[in-house]
């Protein structure tokens, strides 16, 4: 059985651009094993991706081949890479994307995909998700080594998720993400959070009263939730908080320790 | 070959979350056949979900897993269950959204998921569906029976659409569901409409003109048919009841023999 | 192993519509390989169908079964039919969707579906994608051949996307569509633009500076791409050019040889 091939895409629903991918890695591999983690991400958001990317990859078969586009330098100098993370190899331009999930399993080793012989016959500026990162990523799944689909690089590009920063008693971070629910997804973790109840603030409002799920709170009420990416979580039980309270991704947020 | 698992969520399709169910049911059974029904159930809408998973269960193969996941309750006390409609199991959170679909076969039988050995290490309060019916899915996909994941219970929760009622010489239901066309559900089946015209009333309109199908109207003109689901449908040629009329779900509506 | 199936609709992600289709495939039959093309065609858009099929085909395996449904006249008197493109075969409505995928393998061969011990027990007049494309699908997918499963016509409905006409020095075309980035895709191909620089008038406005990628031009400013299906585009670095410049599918533009 090849290894399976989990796709994540800024490509939308829109378009047939993440189908397409997927009619060439099954024409290049017969019996191919796919599954989309998401094609959902923000246009050209790459740190949303990045975020994605390292929340799902933990719950992947270990043998898998990630293939990741959200690449607004398609056709530039940006680099297109492979990444070994334990087991796992991620394919994807060389824009930070596929750091932070990699970097889960120690410092990776990086290739950059320099081998014509495994892509499309034409490569075009526009689509290398379909013409590069697709066959190459078909290759790896049905067993050809990394080592033989590019060369070594010492420096693939990372990216770092912003981190909190000490302020006086508390913390000052920000919301890393808006998910399709609206629950804004902030920077702090348990580490974060102390043994007692803590106060947030963001835009003004204060939130508080930390709960370990939704239904915690009445219906219609916020709460605090340490989520399923294991980071603080400013939610509405049965809503979204992101309309609620004009919440949007990038918004300060400042953590103190329980009144 | 393993059960096919289809698979139904309100996660929508900006974030990984329906993929990374996908993930786990690929890391516990390699080589794993699922579908996804949908994962565009309006958020938290429990009766949107079990209303489409009844819709779509009879066209599934007979021995289909069913993974359905609408949870507002989730980590609170809802129970986690699987149900066996004939052949069929089907696993999710214990609020109604499975009943209708299991019990177009009888009445069902239902486990309490109880047994910690077939879910995640570790299992948070906020995504059941990664921790624990995922990876349960995933056993009985494999053909580990329900007896094996749970404890019978004798009281599933159950949930029942409105029914429509006498008015008169005729009916008053609701608009159970607007789909993505905009064609607008009602609770009316062909039990309600007799053999000749009907009038159906809704939010001040009149609509009248049943057919078998919507190009039997002129293009842009309004048309009720007895839809896939069964149901009469408020529907307009080439465009959208709901959008044209102000059609939502949960309005009243009123059927009357023809004139 | 039995042929791909690659999936084509307007049925969106809200509803169960598309999942139904691959839970009637996988009964017909177990083992079937399927891939989502896409299903965001923009609803009864049967010309924004057929150029995505037509984008999308040449990079699917040379076996695929192709299920694309755009069906406005669904249980009207147009006809459902199978089109054979070299080893492909294409099954949906007869309204022209199938006809320029088809027809870039030659002149296609054509069959009407009128073998109704393919279909399912019980076909009504809402939903053939269902009913009948679906488990015809699976049948050739099996290895029926479409002699089994139709009746040979000589004219299925042909589908021709307006062809840019002389304008002076230049041409005038048309934007065909705008995909999920905000890109404009025009009707020009690399026929129309000459040797030199090119400028491109649409809505009172200019675009100059072709470019073989998006990130040849400045953050935020416009560029013109020799886009993935090989036609001429208006872009924005990192946004929506749709949406800055009010562009839709339709608008009339005008290519000029360059200044």
């Amino acid at each position: 059985m090849p290894r399976p091939i989990a796709l994540l895409t800024d490509f939308g629903c829109a378009d047939a651009y993440a189908g397409v991918m997927k009619g060439v890695i099954h024409s290049r591999l017969p019996g191919a094993v796919l599954f989309d983690l998401t094609h959902g991400i923000p246009p050209q958001n790459i740190r949303a991706g990045a975020l994605q990317l390292r929340a799902a990859l933990p719950f992947c078969p270990p043998d898998t081949v990630v293939l990741a586009v959200v690449d607004p330098g398609v056709g530039s100098a940006r680099r297109p890479v492979c990444l070994r993370a334990g087991e796992r190899l991620l394919v994807g331009p060389d824009n930070g994307l596929l750091w932070p999930a990699a970097s889960l399993y120690g410092v990776p080793q990086a290739w950059v995909l320099d081998r014509p012989e495994h892509w499309l016959p034409r490569v075009g500026g526009t689509f290398h998700g379909r013409d590069l990162f697709a066959p190459t990523a078909a290759a790896l799944a049905a067993g050809i080594p990394p080592e033989a689909v590019g060369t070594p690089i010492p420096d693939p590009m990372e990216l770092h998720f912003p981190q909190p920063e000490r302020a006086g008693e508390g913390w000052t971070g920000e919301i890393l993400l808006v998910d399709g629910y609206g629950n804004a997804v902030t920077s702090f973790g348990p580490e974060h959070l102390g043994d007692g109840p803590v106060r947030l603030r963001c835009g003004g409002l204060d939130f508080t009263g930390s709960a370990t799920h939704y239904a915690a709170a009445a219906p219609g009420a916020p709460v605090l939730v340490l989520n399923s990416y294991n980071l603080l979580e400013i939610a509405v039980n049965g809503g979204s908080a992101a309309a609620r309270f004009g919440l949007r991704e990038g918004q300060r947020v400042t953590l103190h320790p329980g009144s």
